[in-house]
C-alpha cells in the first residue's frame, strides 16, 4: 500500500469512529508517542491527548451528536507525516478540515485535528465575491 | 537555535508579513518543495502553490485587510514537521489556528495553515457548557 493510500485509510478509520460514535476506536487513531492537538468549531485549541480525548468523549457520547460522512480528501505527503484535507458533512452543514497524521510505529496515526465551517458550497461564487475582509486569514 | 525557537521565529515571520502586508515576505515564508495547502475562515482548502499565493494576495492588497496579532503559541514538533496552534487577534474577533511547518533546505517554511472562529474566549465557561453538538468535531 502506498503511503498516500495508507494515510486516506487511516484518515477513514479516524470518520468511521466518529460515525459510529466508537471511542475505543477513536482513541485508536490517535497517536500515543508524539504531541497530539485538536481545534473542534469554535473551541479554543486542545494541545494535550487527555484533554482531547476527553472532548471525543463528550462528542461522541453525546445523544444529538450529528451524523458526518467525509469527502474530497485530499493527501499531502511529508515523509513521515502527512496532511489530509477534506470536507465533512453533517446534518447541520458543511465543515472543512486539517487532518495531520505521523507514522508511528510503522502506523499511520492522527496528531491532529481542526475542522471550521464553509462559509458556502459554491467556490465559483465565492471567487467572484471573496468573503468579507474581516473574515480573511 | 532549538527546533521549538526556530518554529516559533518562522510562524511570527509568518504574521509578520500579514500583518505588514507584505506579499513578498508572505511568499518568502512560504515552502516552495513540498505541497502546501490552505484554509482561511470560510473558505474551501486551497492545495495548490499558486492558488494559497493568489488567496494572500488578494487578501494583503485589500484596504480593508483587518490588523493582526498572534498570540498562546504553542509548538508540536514532529522531527522535520511542526504545528504551531495559537490564537489570533483581530479587530473582528478572535481566531484560533493551526500552522504546520517543514523543515526545507534547513529552513522552517510554512506548508498548511488553518484559521477559523474562536466561539468564545471564556474557556472555562465553555467547558461548563459546551458547544451545541451541532457545532462540534
Amino acid at each position: 500500500m502506498t503511503d498516500n493510500d495508507a494515510v486516506l485509510t487511516a484518515n477513514l478509520e479516524f470518520y468511521h469512529a466518529f460515525a459510529a460514535r466508537d471511542l475505543v476506536a477513536m482513541d485508536a487513531v490517535w497517536a500515543r508517542r508524539v504531541p497530539v492537538g485538536c481545534i473542534h468549531p469554535g473551541w479554543p485549541a486542545l494541545s494535550d491527548r487527555d484533554a482531547v480525548m476527553e472532548s471525543w468523549q463528550s462528542i461522541l457520547s453525546n445523544p444529538d451528536a450529528p451524523r458526518i460522512a467525509c469527502y474530497d480528501e485530499r493527501v499531502l505527503l511529508y515523509g513521515d507525516a502527512a496532511l489530509v484535507l477534506c470536507e465533512e458533512e453533517l446534518e447541520g452543514g458543511t465543515l472543512v478540515a486539517s487532518n495531520l497524521f505521523v507514522r508511528e510505529e510503522g502506523n499511520w496515526r492522527i496528531a491532529h485535528h481542526q475542522a471550521g465551517q464553509l462559509a458556502s458550497r459554491r467556490p465559483e461564487a465565492r471567487r467572484r465575491e471573496p468573503p468579507r475582509p474581516s473574515r480573511l486569514n
